[in-house]
């Protein structure tokens, strides 16, 4: 019933001098399981020998059936952003640490990897965010996000200042360090250190989080994922703000600019091995209490 | 297309002393648009001269086509309870202070409930929850609430202990003064002090507030509204804790009672007049700001 | 130039089954070394053969010059209200787990107190509070706290109301679950669950904690432990709410009840090995980062 | 008793066109009222017909016995930082928009101050911060503050790793927004939204709150204020964070830099009017409940 992997591309974390073997132990391993292996030309550039056929972004995303990035949650959801709209699955190998997106530990790769190809592996999808920036009138600039946009201020230590509606409704109006609006994929991460709850990974919703606001009453809102949430600067001054994808990639933001995000089109799909549970990544990664 | 109202069921804040002649000059008001008003039994028992047919809170609901709720989002809370499972919407009065669910000041009223009841009028429509409490292998005990099902501390200033599952899935254990588990209706209400985010009133979605947890990265979670949360009561001790619905009714509980929270089978359906804004009333209950 | 203990008092934690051979252990090895040991007599009612002469806790408040506590937290607090006014310093060890107040593991008791029996040791000083309970004019109620004072609801799953005063001028109105004066010991214990700060120990502060407040901006507040804060109950009926010392006695509260919380007259010394450090405790407990 | 002001300076927000006026109207009225009066140059730069006699901040310092500051508490916080030193009393005048600083409204300032001019007024003194910056072994950026010192990020949506030391000794360390270390006069401000408690203006003392921590349980800490905070910056890259005083000037870090703050040596003293009551001004702010 599962679908089999056959073109197999890597992405590795850029500038970690302990990349380079991992990703080509894993292009070994996945050319001796009958794969074709694609390395995409950022990471291979970082690579003194790159052991398999080198793509472009461009290229993986027609070609590849699975993308296997080596790195952090960070990583990932740099692919996850490069990849939008090609339907590529994504399968996250950590260097260490746990992440909530990179479940198998880089040492044991291998050993996870082997049911995976055989077709033994569970997949889940995740929404992710489209973002667009309208000023004077037109679009200035579209991004998608996994995690996040955040509009916050780029002067340090100043409020900004900000109104935010709802499928065209006012919502409210803030004076913050900014806002969060965050998938249930990104409320685990900055959004949860600034005060908003988990959102079950499942949950058709999108969180809607002030960063340090000055009113005290102004709390995380969750909303459904087909709502438009809209965000209108206001009398903070030119380049006062700035929006941010998954804290990557980011863009000045002037007054009367509208930063509109809604549900991407074209959801993530997460590969994991077959009996891994969420709750259990929660937990550990929390320090919650386990069973009493 | 809306539906006309012709029988109409009146109920009062109990032991408010201002509410009789609220509710008689409302029986007489309706009566002269031409409805048939029947009153709650009890709450005629507070009136001195009750101006209308007095009917079992059973008898309405089997035949009122509106009930019209006098007093706070209390006395809806109590209302909503008592009507689950009968269809009858709700309209909320409030006695001069601004409800999430009751929305017509008392003195306009007439003002209000003319245009209503000549159809013009907007409805929507809230979950409620659905509690069950297992002890030994059986259900001792079932209640419905429309904010919120809290189990807490009974003996006070002590913590208790209880795991949480769901959908039988161990997600963590807690040592807290409680949990929350609230509907989008009641994420206003106590979640909201005990620090869970809004959630807007057309998700579906449940959220789990712990209260006061012993773990500081025990936080709100929100599950979607098709899953069950069960409840563990673990260690703590004969009747140290406490269920409790709508914080209105409750019973206490023993080590090893199962408490499972779903969804209620039929919703409340709020009636409001036209134009109401939910995000106006939030906005003046939580003191937000307005446009910039 | 430190003092030398000579008679020293045994306490152990109530109903706990392994206690019983910490403490004869422990009696059998200061009498070796040259100490007069004394049992509480609570304590030796649990031991089969208590190895050590029983003495009340006044008894022990006048003829002691240590009491060691073995136990958890709990067991100090216990100890220290027992005590106050006796200027015996108190000494925790721990059955397995990191205490704030009891940093000696069992296992490593003997190793540990050698030194502190040769003079070795460091010892700090911890303010108590101390409580009075006016009702119609007179003290009927008077209760000192190591951690803390709490008034909280009786009647679960409902605010209570009530005023705050600082040197008798009025403060603030809460409606709440309760609220909680904190000493800086007690500010890493229930305060903290309920949002409050950590206090340094030897900050002459007491912190007032509001618990899950109805009003979103009401904010842990930290004073002069030279101040006097009243609580002034109001409006909740009889015995709606309660006023608990360190989470282990309480009282029932009536309307119009006044709590007035102070600094007791004497500290509690806590005698400590050489080199503890209290950063490093704080880092354990709260699992906060270490060095980068 | 109280010490008569003869020489007053005047200090106004500036770019607010509304000031012009007001220092002008002050500036008669003081005159009228026999006392000298000293108009900031900066200040009257930004005015059309400066009615007095302008003088540099440092003149001002050497001379004037009161500031009288009409804006914002911003703007107190900026002649508090200009002015430190030199022992001049600040007086606030606010715009229309009670400040915690500024508790007189300009359109009853006359009256207000008559009584004051009299003699009759408060006094009472806030203490300040002031920071150094240590880079390669030397202290390279000194600067005072009236509310908080903040170490922030500096490139928008990224953590930064910093460690915190308590009189050279080591307390945790953070990864976060950043750190702010406040006054109780910064208590109420930034502080505040970040999650910190309010300081009584009385307590000599110092808090720290993280500012969006990733560890969940990095807390709001609250110190003595005769401590010295050490905050040693790593692994975060050059000009990756900054430090900020009082929200108004700033300078980047770079790894290694250590910022080390503690207790200014010279308070600032407020001038109110008799009988203002600062619970009052904290309930007006922060919208808490009234006497119930």
């Amino acid at each position: 019933m599962t679908r089999r992997f056959h073109t197999i591309a890597l992405f590795g974390k850029y500038n970690d001098p302990d990349i380079g073997h991992v990703v080509n132990d894993l292009a070994r391993f996945l050319r001796e399981a009958g794969c074709r292996v694609l390395l995409e030309d950022a990471t291979a550039a970082h690579l003194s020998e790159p052991a398999a056929e080198v793509a472009s972004r461009e290229a993986i995303g027609r070609q590849a059936d699975l993308a296997i990035v080596v790195g952090g949650d960070g990583t990932m959801l740099n692919v996850a952003r490069a990849l939008t709209g090609f339907e590529v699955p994504l399968l996250g190998v950590n260097l260490g640490r746990l992440g909530f997106l990179t479940d198998i530990p880089a040492d044991q790769m291998t050993l996870a990897l082997r049911p995976i190809l055989a077709g033994e592996y569970e997949s889940e999808t995740r929404c992710m965010l489209h973002a667009e920036i309208m000023r004077a009138g037109r679009i200035v600039h579209t991004a998608n996000a996994l995690n996040d946009v955040i509009v916050s201020k780029a002067v340090l230590s100043r409020l900004i200042e900000f109104e935010v509606y709802l499928d065209g409704e006012f919502l409210n109006s803030l004076r913050a360090d900014g806002v969060i609006v965050a998938t249930p994929t990104g409320s685990t991460a900055y959004a949860l250190s600034a005060g908003g709850p988990i959102l079950h990974p499942t949950l058709a919703a999108t969180v809607i989080v002030p960063i340090c606001p000055h009113t005290l009453s102004d709390r995380p809102i969750v909303i459904g994922n087909d709502s438009v949430v809209e965000i209108l600067m206001t009398g903070n001054g030119s380049q006062a703000a700035q929006v941010t994808f998954d804290g990557q990639s980011s863009m000045p933001l002037d007054d009367n600019d509208r930063i509109y995000v809604r549900r991407g089109e074209t959801p993530v799909t997460l590969i994991h091995p077959s009996g891994r549970n969420h709750y259990e990544v929660l937990r550990a990664k929390l320090r919650w209490g386990e069973k009493l």
